[in-house]
């Protein structure tokens, strides 16, 4: 079969859907990236969300239950105060949860060569998480993911397990996560400009296509030990801390603020 | 160049090589499941963590410092109690901040085939936010990642921001987790299995070959609106929530427990 016309074919039945989510329009804040993205003839984006921070009021003993069953008690894009937290969890009856969710972005990919180069693109701008899906029928879509998150157990059974002070200390380290976030954003779509700008010039002169890889030039080992290590035990786990689990491609570059 | 010749290259340098993590052996909850994969000539592991209960000392402002800067106060593969987080906790002069940490794993995989029929053995056990990476020279790895985590921050400059009682009942949240990835773990290890037994079945009956993949069979859409929707909004995004993010792979059936 011809993949090109499939994923065309795919890619004219995604955007001409309505939007349905339950905001039924691309975030704000990414919707220049969005645009950027589906106006090149080998992406386009499935889901998006830029980031936000939510309080759920989920099920007993910390575990979440079914998103139907799930009450969502406050959700927001921009940086939130204490006052709307608090109402919001008066309505808690069960043991609400405050989550700050990064940037996610889905983008399926026409092949996994464009994949490898956008995943490049979003571990170098701090997306660290992100990964590769191969469906079936060769549907390769990247996710895109941060590991910026927080997720804080607010109250118990309906009751709040924490002081008011606390909350105005939570929202200020949440609100720092948003910001960072929408930096995050901003990187992404340089680096992926970048990324395009060096693609059409290796396209126009193949020559030049290994330089012009922009996933594959300038790499910096984080660790190059570990990069040759074994590390089955920790300490490539360890990434984890620092908001990354990439052993498999430890030879492209992170930023000192994701470290 | 020959893959499978240099994929079995690549293995033998890597399980050679001494573990270089920090505990320099495997955890206990993992150590079938690493052995099961590194007895398949398609795979072998580059790293993993089974889980883990963490106090960090962080930056202040509820950024993460660099590794090599940043104090563990506590690390835990096993339930943890009130006391020990107490006494870490003294030892805080930042922000210190408890994670739980859900099981990782990095398995580099012959080819992109491997790759796929093992992030479906993730993704069926509950590990929505696993991902491929191919690198540029073709090294490809599946993260298998969840979304099971907790990041809740506890004191601000060195200060407990929080009551004994709120710490008691986090951490009731935090083993509960545990137990969960625990579980979730097992499930990887039977759903593995029994892909490896379809596999080599396929393999001595190729006719049955599309029958005998466990990606592809027995799949439920869990919202084939949504699998077909533009979806840019928040609507997959909301995924999240539930702690998966796989518009990519809609096709494949999750746990109940982790929607």
């Amino acid at each position: 079969m011809d993949r090109s016309a499939e994923f065309r074919r795919w890619k004219a039945q995604c955007l001409s859907k309505a939007d349905l989510s339950r905001k039924g329009s691309v975030d704000e804040d990414v919707v220049e990236l969005v645009q950027l993205l589906n106006a090149q003839e080998q992406f386009f984006t499935t889901s998006s969300c830029a980031g936000r921070i939510l309080i759920l009021d989920g099920g007993i003993n910390g575990f979440e239950i079914q998103k139907k069953n799930c009450c969502w008690l406050l959700v927001t894009h921009k940086p939130c105060v204490k006052d709307d937290v608090i109402v919001a969890l008066k309505k808690a009856n069960g043991d609400a949860v405050l989550k700050f969710e990064p940037f996610v972005l889905h983008v399926q990919c026409r092949q996994l060569q464009d994949a490898q180069i956008l995943h490049s693109v979003a571990v170098d701008s701090g997306f660290r998480n992100s990964g590769i899906t191969v469906g079936k029928r060769g549907k390769t879509v990247l996710a895109v993911r941060s590991t910026h998150g927080l997720e804080v157990p607010l109250s118990h059974k309906g009751q709040l397990m924490v002081t008011e002070e606390y909350i105005d200390f939570l929202l200020n380290v949440a609100n720092q996560k948003m910001e960072e976030n929408k930096k995050r954003i901003g990187r992404f779509y340089n680096c992926l400009q970048r990324a395009l700008e060096r693609a059409a010039l290796s396209n126009s002169h193949p020559q030049i296509k290994e330089k012009s890889h922009p996933s594959y030039t300038h790499k910096k080992k984080r660790n190059p030990e570990k990069a040759d290590g074994k590390g089955t035990g920790e300490e490539n786990a360890e990434e984890l801390e620092n908001g990354g689990d990439h052993p498999g491609i430890d030879d492209v570059s992170t930023f000192p603020e994701d470290a």
